[in-house]
């Protein structure tokens, strides 16, 4: 399955130059008509032009197209920003013979830079003409939306509403710049990180305030919950259209627990396959906090671990030095007793009741080998849990960052 | 001059063998008599066993002498690793004849291993014999307490007070799990970092409330806006011992304030000097956030852009990648307007008003190559402003936290 498997989609992807490596840099994903629709953004202050825009864009809850293209993020651009986003929606808009605000624009890439418009227009155009519903329309469209990731991402699942079948798809990029914690509308208070944008479509009949809080559910036990470097970007961005092609409503309660489970299942495929793309990364840490005073604290330990580069180096080193998870752990304002706390690191218990344990250092160092490694904190102290998704940090990622721009 | 500058102290470091190195790993500072002291400890709720022996000591506001080992941090080594920080404390005591709650234990080293107690005993009976107010005895003890430390870390000045002078003078180790903020007692809901140990003697006649007042606000000033890696350590702690030999008292308004400026003045020096031996470091970053709209969101705004991996990678690339900045201050609580702000590097301006500004991308990336580089950014909202110093990300970084342990 891809990403226009649910039916009523078509989507194109073309170079158009604006990536100085030539590969593809222009996406369209439309649906066959106006869509039921949502989408959530970063929270980061510092919006880029497309977000403003695609934030106006989604208010009615419908959208027809979305229009995206990579190697310039379209943020810190000003009044110029704002009106190419616009120009991007309208032209896209002109081609399909909807409103522009039924499409929503999207820009990742560098941070700074006014688009090439001249570039832009003609790669729109381009792939318009070049629509299609084929698996190799779906991954022009997937080159098109990437920037610095090592491999195109996807993930899709079905889903059984009584007899009938209805197909969630999804793709998304990112890699360095990620963290995202994404919201309706813009919210303050809220910490994030990430150019990640993520674009799902499903044939189901679906929409309102019903999709928005699925999608709001799932982006925050899947992308909102992962990091590579604690960055939130200028342009997250996640966005469902439901084409409601299959004819299948999901009406009853049981229908949209089941709807919402397979869209958090393929959020999460999603959000992983980032994390392991991290920049510079090798293997994906799951830390996972249980007994905390609540989730909320839950999560703010997990993240601590999650986000700290000395365990973040003890990772890659396969090092199992736990001093550095506990101590991460305990840095924060989410309440931490390290007498009632107990951490295991891919299977074996290292820490207990405030004393180190006796173990085999060279079995967890060879556990930590793999690409997947499990971190569980127990706190003891009450219910709370959370899950948090990292990567390690390598000198492969300070080579990636140390020379980007320039 | 040096840590035994200011009459009435001696000091001593010896090798004890607990670094694998054979190198110097336990240090004696002691004063003359029971002397007028203040220290600041880590706040983060993973508490290493000296801390917490060292927070009862101080109560009392008064110590006659510091112990310490490097090599060993005894953190998270439960009741056993209370028990060996008290004998310590203990074992000085008799040796200097007295009170156990009069000496400061202080332990660095890698977290959750049992101190090798006769080797440590041994150690403080070794230097005991071996005290002395020289130069040389100042810079064994400064050996004594390294682990990571690529130089030895020392200020010291003079005040002023009246016709009269006082001297006061600080070392300082550290180089990994850098990020201080340190108070008076362990404090909740303050997040934290490093294991930075830092010790001061003055000769003037100054203690209580005012002393600890000073300290603070040196530390605040100083080892607490700064960071390496932004990691909280179990072990942080700051004190000063002022012996009063000099005869020379901070009694006036006007002393205060000297002899607090000049205590600010050794304290981000030795601060300075920690950051720019960052692990992997070749320079540092000075980072002036002016016109937040508090204090305290210029901290949080100057905090957030020195601790991004993004932006320390820059800086290490010498590419002045100013979105990564711009967005870095957006991602946090603390109120940030693109379109209101002025980001300045190495004196020009790269970003203003929500708009890039043209500028000589090779003379910026010239002058970034610099050990000592500057970002200011002006958020044009109040009157809220504060300093971080953070350092570069370097792949040296990496391969120093990548096999620490194994």
């Amino acid at each position: 399955m891809h990403l226009l498997s649910p039916r009523g989609f078509r989507a194109a992807g073309v170079a158009a130059g604006i990536k100085k490596s030539g590969k593809r840099d222009v996406g369209l994903l439309v649906a066959s008509h106006e869509v039921e629709a949502a989408a959530v953004f970063t929270t980061n202050q510092v919006v880029a032009a497309p977000v403003v825009v695609g934030q106006q864009h989604i208010q009615g809850g419908k959208l027809r197209a979305i229009v995206v293209n990579a190697g310039n993020a379209n943020a810190c651009t000003g009044k110029v920003g704002l009106r190419d986003a616009r120009r991007m929606s309208a032209l896209a808009a002109e081609l399909l013979d909807c409103e522009p605000g039924s499409v929503l624009p999207s820009s990742t890439g560098v941070i700074g830079h006014h688009l090439p418009m001249p570039k832009v227009e003609a790669g729109i155009r381009d792939a318009y003409t070049k629509l299609g519903t084929s698996a190799e329309h779906a991954l022009a469209f997937q080159e098109a939306i990437s920037t610095t990731d090592a491999f195109l991402k996807q993930a899709a699942t079905t889903v059984k509403i009584g007899k009938e079948t209805v197909t969630i798809a999804g793709v998304c990029k990112g890699a360095g710049m990620i963290g995202p914690r994404m919201a309706i509308a813009k919210k303050k208070n809220i910490q994030g990180h990430a150019t990640m944008l993520a674009y799902l479509t499903t044939d189901a009949m679906v929409g309102g305030a019903a999709l928005r809080s699925m999608l709001l559910g799932a982006a925050d036990a899947s992308f909102n919950v992962c990091s590579v470097d604690d960055h939130t970007s200028t342009n997250d961005t996640l966005a469902i259209l439901a084409s409601g092609a299959s004819g299948v409503g999901i009406a009853s309660e049981l229908a949209r627990k089941k709807f919402a489970a397979a869209l958090q299942d393929v959020c999460l495929s999603l959000a992983k396959l980032v994390v392991s793309d991290g920049e510079g990364a090798t293997k994906v840490v799951t830390i996972r906090v249980t007994g905390a005073t609540s989730d909320a604290d839950a999560k703010l330990i997990a993240r601590q671990i999650g986000n700290s580069n000395l365990v973040k180096c003890a990772m890659h080193g396969n090092d199992p030095n736990w001093g550095r998870i506990v101590s991460a752990a305990g840095l924060g304002a989410a309440k931490f007793v390290p007498e009632k706390s107990r951490l295991t690191v891919c299977g074996t218990v290292l820490y207990k009741s405030g004393s180190p344990v006796a173990f085999d250092a060279a079995k967890v160092s060879g556990d930590l080998k793999q690409s997947e490694v499990m971190v569980e904190l127990s706190c003891g102290l009450g219910k709370g849990s959370a899950v948090f998704y990292t990567c390690d940090l390598s000198k492969m990622y300070v080579t990636i960052n140390a020379d980007y721009t320039t």
